[in-house]
């Protein structure tokens, strides 16, 4: 048995929910049940906004899931997705001081999937999506922010999508790159893929070449959903065509969110001088960060935690939501992204700025802070905020 | 403002959902998240029922509503049935050690909230709901235990049922009388008046007349739903008709779940000799309980914490969980409840007992134990219990 596997027998559980108030007495019964709290529900009741204040609410995220797409795992249904979404509560709340919440729900159906969420939101200040499959991913989320006035965010492709970008922002500042003229390749157009794709994008790096197993996304190509379609439209300017080797030719930076061992020595070999390798499909990546190195890349990073650059989403989610709750966000949009991305690439100063270090560790406690507070800030500039 | 409200302000939320796990390095990071938390996602999908080991599944009851019937204060909706949801959550976590998580579903149509509980319910190793108004309760009750295979219980029915049964018991022990003979009459009709009136025939009382506001309900009588009209069928042997007054003459025991004001001294002194009144309404009583002594009452209980004999369902719903969890039983069903009844109900001595002791105080320690002991027993005579 490996030692994680152990480590969840003993835990048994890794979330819990307790108690905020001792309930020991008839008194203290009475103020925190019957009759006491009669006057909290009468209070909402003539002020709905007020569960913010009488209830946990304010600091409440739903970590939910179908199961569909869980790790690399793929489509293992809710029960054993269940692990997972209890590991990111624990991150919440240890790196964000945000309550999670765990919910995996069976369903197959993305239309269930979302008047269940729906119906459950009134509950939490936020709804982190978390492990859909695309294209479904991208539906659900669209109509779930149409449906919700909270915060609806699948951490998958825009939490992936912002750290990228705060890597993409240092590697562009160490090698004296524009975000104009970089020549960037993006392999795999799933959730994530297409998420970075368009969060770069909306940074203003217009020079991007999707890939996926078939190659080159091109507007008409077969096998496409019209996600990528719609982006394919967008990106890619000079009109690069054909396999992931011919895209790579002459790029600048690549991004993999793709499998194990898809990209060659020879493939960083043709990119640009000073080439950006971001591998990190998970638990192998697109290219060991060694071979990269040898290959030439100048700047290595990874999903690893063993490996320089680790790439970790858990840079951003925990204080995304932070910053949300804080203001009362009605959305976490590209604007906040964008804010909280150049707040974790501004954590390294320009004379720590180097190729093995152009993000910050997971566990700098710098971070958190930095992203809750730029991401509220640019709800406020939005107009977003409520409080 | 008043203490109670005050208090809600000032606790900001009575429940809260911490890590189990210290997640603060690179190592701890891998264990309970990625790469390592596949190993335990794994393990449940070879065998789903791990998911009672590897995550807090085993522990972890939601508290459901619909806010259709909150407290005294009626359809108040969801959002500000919160406080009292999760007032109940830290009641289950206080006297029963179980994680419990309150969530407020937005719908007003049965179905959507069955196919929303169900959805979700695998999340969970029970489901309490909670506040939902007669008569859809029941069958939204009746659908879910079909759906789900965990227990799924209406605390307003079934926890009430048994705290009052544990009552009725040692009113019998005191007074003398017997099931098979004593009458008793029960003023509510909506979930708990139905669910006493079931609970006590199951434990062989038979000779039970039920009333609503109209009257004694009598098989056909107008405004009648059917759960009212198939238990009219079965009690009520001596065929008794009219009004509540016309009920209690004679009657041994009272039990109110009704309206405050509704029962007169005068009807309290045309029952049987050394009757029972247990006036239930809250926050106000159908009789005051010094009223209903001054006419002469033998033993009375109600609600209230300020008073003699409060009969709480606190004294069985963490209890009652606690049991039915330990053993993974699939349901809570009326001989789990019978012999939690009868456990709290011994918990008052032969020398103990008296006119103002015929229930254990809601903070007696043993009450928690006891009720969770005889749960779980009872469970595994039925078969239900799965460890």
């Amino acid at each position: 048995m490996s030692k994680a596997l152990e480590k969840h027998y003993e835990w048994g559980g890794k979330i819990e929910v307790i108690s905020r108030v001792k309930v020991d007495s008839s008194d203290a019964l009475s103020l925190a049940y019957t009759p006491g709290v009669a006057d909290a529900c009468r209070e909402i009741v003539s002020d709905p906004d007020k569960d913010y204040l009488l209830t946990r609410r304010a600091n409440l995220v739903a970590v939910i899931t179908d199961g569909t797409a869980v790790l690399g795992l793929g489509d293992i249904g809710p029960r054993a997705g269940m692990p997972v979404m209890e590991g990111k509560c624990c991150i919440f709340k240890e790196l964000g001081g945000v309550d999670a919440f765990p919910i995996c729900v069976n369903t197959g159906d993305s239309d269930e999937f979302v008047s269940v969420v729906s119906a459950i939101s009134c509950s939490f200040g936020g709804i982190n999506l978390e492990d859909i499959a695309a294209p479904r991913c991208f539906d659900i989320e669209a109509r779930l922010k149409k449906l919700c006035d909270i915060p609806v965010f699948h951490d998958d492709q825009h939490g992936t999508a912002a750290v990228v970008l705060a890597a993409v922002i240092n590697s562009l500042r160490l090698t004296g790159r524009r975000r104009e003229t970089v020549r960037v390749v993006i392999n795999g157009a799933g959730s994530a893929g297409i998420a970075i794709g368009k969060m770069l994008f909306a940074y203003g790096i217009t020079d991007i070449v999707m890939c996926d197993r078939e190659g080159v996304l091109v507007p008409g190509r077969n096998c496409m959903n019209p996600v990528q379609e719609e982006l394919a439209k967008k990106v890619n300017p000079r009109g690069v065509t054909g396999l992931l080797s011919d895209a790579m030719r002459g790029a600048d930076i690549f991004i993999g969110v793709s499998a194990g061992n898809t990209v060659t020595q020879d493939m960083v070999r043709s990119m640009a001088a000073d080439p950006v390798v971001f591998a990190m499909a998970n638990p192998v990546p697109e290219i060991m960060p060694e071979d990269a190195k040898k290959a030439g890349a100048r700047v290595v990073g990874s999903g690893r935690s063993d490996c320089e650059n680790q790439i970790n989403n858990a840079l951003m989610f925990p204080g995304l939501f932070r910053g949300a709750l804080d203001v009362r966000a009605s959305d976490i949009n590209d604007d906040m992204l964008i804010a909280a991305a150049g707040a974790v690439a501004s954590l390294v100063s320009d004379s720590e700025l180097r190729e093995d270090y152009v993000i910050p560790k997971v566990f700098d406690p710098r971070v958190g802070k930095a992203v809750a507070s730029a991401a509220a800030e640019a709800a406020r500039r939005c107009g977003i905020a409520r409080v």
